[in-house]
C-alpha cells in the first residue's frame, strides 16, 4: 500500500480534514493494470463535475496524474484510489476562506474476485437500507456513503451484491455496482437524476450499447422489472461486468446481450 | 485546541478511517462551560443509539468521559467534540473483520456568537439545498453532512440560519438546529423520523415545554405553517435558543412563550 497526501508520502490527515468531519468531498477508484490506471480520462471527467456540484477547487489533472503514476509505477495488478476533500478547516459547515483542498492518492490491492464471477456471473439480493434521494448530490461520487455500508452489511454469505431501492421503490444500483437489466432485446438502466452514483463503467457500457445498435433507454426500474428481466448485469470500474444468475429466487440465464456487451467494453478493465 | 486520538494527544488521523473514506461514523458537538461539559448523559444517550444503528461499537461512557475531561481541564467557555467511526480498514464497504473503532476528543474555541443573537434574535431564510428522508440514518448524529455543507454555503450574509426541506415540502430543521414553531399557542416541531438529527437541546426543550403545560406537537411542517406561524425559534446545543425575527419578507415578534421556552433551558447552556 502506497499512499500520497498532497504529493507528499504518508498515511495520516488531519483530524480537522472536512473529509473526516463531514464527508466533504469525493472519490475515484480506478482499475490498475500493469502500472496504468484504466479509464483516466472519465474519472478526471467525473471528478470535475463532483468538484464543481460541490465547489471544491480540484487540482491539475496533470498533478493527479503524476502522483498516480508515482504510486501505480512498480504495480503490477491494483486498485488506484483518489480521495479530494475541502480541505482541513475549523469547526462549523462554513469552511474557512483560506481552506485549501487535501488530496490523497493511494495503491491498494486488486481484490480476490473469483474469474468465474465474470464467466459464470453472481447471485444478488435485494436490500432493505434505501438510497436517499437528492438531485444536489446524485450522480457524483460522494464520501457520504453510510447506506452503502449499511446496505453491504445487510448481504447474506452468498450473495456478491445488494441491490438499492429509492423510497419511491426505483431501483437505483447495487452497493458498488451500476444495474443494467435486458427486458425484450432492449438493456435498460435506472435514471440516476435523484440518487446513485454515475459509474465510469455504466457510461462506457452505455456508449458500446450505442455502437451496437441496441435499443438503449435509461429508465425508473422497479422490482418486477427486475424479476421479469431476461438478463441481468452490474457494472464498476474494477469488476468491468458481472452477469447476475439469480436474485433471491429468481434465477437467470447466461444471456446473449450481456455477452455482446461484456465482449465490447473487456478492453477497458482487463487488457492485459 | 487540543485533541485525543483514541486517547493520545494528536492531529491525525490514518487516512484509512472510514471517517474518512466513507463518513462512517457519528459525531457529538457540546458546549463547554468552566471547563465542563453540559448535558453530557443526553449527548452519550444519542451517541449511543447511533452507534446501535450503525453498528459501531462505543467506547465506554466512562472513557469518553475521562478524555473529554483530559481537553476541557484548562478551558474557560468552548466546544466539545467528539467523532466515533468504525475504524481503519482495507478499500470496500464491508470493514474489516478486526477493524477497531476510532474515537476523537478535542475542544475548539467558543464561537464569537453576538449576545443579542440570544436576546434580539436572528435572521433565517429557506435553503434550495433539500435534506434527503432514509429513516435508517435519520435522527442520529452521522458524519454523512454533504447536505448541510451546500445548505450553509447558500445563506445570505445578514441570515444566521437555513432552513431545510425534505423532498415532500416538509420543513425539517436549520442547517445546525432545530426548528420549532409557536401557533395558536401551540409548540410545534417537525417529525424526524424520516429525515434531520434529534437534536439533544430539541428533546430538552420538548421536556421542558411540557413541564410549563405548553401543547406540545411533533408533526409535518410546511413552508406556509411557518410563514403564519406566531413565533419561530431555533435551537442547538452550544445557541440553546435563538429566537427567529424574519424569515426573508416575514417579520416575528419576540414572542411569549419563545421567551419561556429560553428562561426554561437556561441553565443547560450558560450556567456559568
Amino acid at each position: 500500500m502506497i499512499t500520497l497526501v498532497n504529493g507528499v508520502p504518508g498515511e495520516s490527515i488531519s483530524v480537522h480534514d472536512r473529509g473526516f468531519q463531514y464527508g466533504d468531498g469525493l472519490f475515484e477508484t480506478l482499475s490498475v493494470v500493469n502500472g496504468s490506471p484504466h479509464l483516466w480520462d472519465r474519472h478526471m471527467q467525473r471528478l470535475l463535475r463532483g468538484a464543481a456540484r460541490l465547489d471544491i477547487h480540484a487540482p491539475s489533472e496533470s498533478l493527479l496524474r503524476q502522483e498516480a503514476e508515482q504510486v501505480c509505477r512498480s504495480a503490477g495488478h491494483g486498485v488506484l484510489k483518489i480521495i479530494l476533500t475541502r480541505g482541513v478547516s475549523g469547526r462549523g459547515y462554513a469552511p474557512d476562506k483560506q481552506a485549501q483542498p487535501t488530496r490523497t492518492v493511494s495503491l491498494s490491492p486488486w481484490p480476490d474476485y473469483p474469474a468465474e464471477q465474470h464467466t459464470h456471473g453472481v447471485a444478488a439480493q435485494f436490500c432493505r437500507t434505501m438510497i436517499s434521494r437528492n438531485q444536489a448530490t446524485a450522480g457524483i461520487k460522494h464520501l457520504n456513503r453510510i447506506e452503502q455500508v449499511l446496505a453491504r452489511a445487510e448481504l447474506e454469505q452468498d450473495c456478491r451484491e445488494g441491490l438499492m431501492y429509492d423510497e419511491f421503490g426505483h431501483a437505483i444500483e447495487g452497493t458498488m455496482t451500476n444495474l443494467f437489466i435486458v427486458s425484450h432485446d432492449s438493456l435498460l438502466t435506472p435514471d440516476l437524476s435523484h440518487s446513485g452514483v454515475e459509474g465510469v463503467m455504466r457510461g462506457l457500457v452505455l456508449e458500446r450499447a450505442v455502437e451496437l445498435s441496441l435499443e438503449t433507454r435509461v429508465m425508473d426500474i422497479n422490482k418486477n422489472d427486475i424479476l421479469q428481466a431476461d438478463e441481468v448485469f452490474l457494472t464498476n470500474s474494477l469488476i468491468g461486468l458481472w452477469p447476475v444468475r439469480r436474485i433471491e429466487a429468481k434465477q437467470y440465464a447466461l444471456g446473449r446481450i450481456t455477452q455482446r456487451i461484456q465482449e465490447a467494453i473487456v478492453d477497458a478493465y482487463a487488457a492485459d
